[in-house]
């Protein structure tokens, strides 16, 4: 027989979400350079095997409830946990850009950082798709080094493979972003040397 | 820049169903049947006004971790509970048929009232379908019954619609539950009266 009833979409994140927003039965409170995130403890350690550790690991106090995060504005912090509850990133600030739009590439480089703190690797891909859309010579040498002291292999072999293209090289080594990496990772100097002896310049 | 990073599937609903399944930081206990089913509290809270209220109203005590549900099988309330953290039903048993399986009419029936007990409206509505598909001559007095019980108004419409079609209503009244539908809502027999004599007959 027929069937006419519409079922509504499914809202298991929106509800998520709006849990989050009002805080309602949250049972841990992070405090981010002065402000504070209400959260729930169970929600995070089943996303998160960092959050885990920290809220249900052996040598936390159970009963913690505040937890402070330092060296994190509380912008950043704001995005890992909205990704923790929906999958997503909040609207607005703090996004992970869909394409080239480089005003966010500052951004989505401390939003990495946060991802891999929290060992949100599906958050961290991300980041490394929205940096990677958005690499150009003034940049690339310091989303190089990024990528290389947060193990974002995909992200390095991009930006090797644009610091190798023809005629890129002279621009990069000129900006500062090459100084920071010669000094904070130079043994990416050798790949680079690689990279281009592999494709026969 | 071209980007070939592939990043993964949203798995919010896949870790809050481990989260279920393993009972990890679960602060109540259902007790249903003599099983016991392990959940969050923030969870339930989120996504049913009816737990909001069991578990954080006014009424009730705070701290209470154990709570007892009475009238229903253990089977049955696991459907509403899984449906809670995933808008899905769990494999196997209790699941809602998608098209004419009406061995599972009965097991639906039930989740109906358990979903119109906990207030999730979506599982109703998927309840509703499951059994708008399943209607039949020997079920469609006792499937009237229910929605009329639950106030599942398009449930009741679509049964109307089929005692009422040509040829039907000499079947449906020898029926035990159209006995059951004269003892439970005799009201719903003018109902049926109406729906006649607006298509003629």
């Amino acid at each position: 027989m027929g069937c006419a009833i519409v079922v509504s979409e499914p809202s298991v994140l929106q509800d998520l979400a709006s849990m989050l927003r009002a805080g309602d039965g949250a049972d841990v409170t992070f405090v981010v350079g002065g402000r504070s995130f209400p959260a729930h403890r169970c929600v995070l350690a089943a996303r998160s095997a960092v959050f885990r550790a920290e809220l249900f690991g052996p040598m936390k106090e159970k009963a913690a409830t505040r937890v402070k995060v330092d060296n994190m504005e509380p912008s950043i912090f704001e995005a890992p946990l909205c990704f923790v509850y929906t999958d997503t990133l909040p609207d607005g600030d703090g996004g992970v850009a869909t394409d080239d739009d480089k005003d966010r590439n500052v951004p989505m480089q401390h939003l990495l950082v946060a991802a891999d703190r929290y060992g949100l690797d599906r958050l961290r891909l991300m980041c490394e798709v929205g940096m990677c859309h958005s690499i150009d010579a003034d940049t690339v040498a310091t989303t190089l080094a990024l990528a290389e002291q947060h193990r974002c292999m995909q992200l390095k072999n991009a930006c090797l493979g644009f610091i190798a293209s023809r005629g890129m090289l002279g621009a990069v080594v000129q900006t500062s972003g090459f100084c920071h990496l010669v000094e904070s990772c130079p043994l990416v100097l050798l790949e680079i040397l690689d990279k281009l002896a592999s494709l026969g310049m």
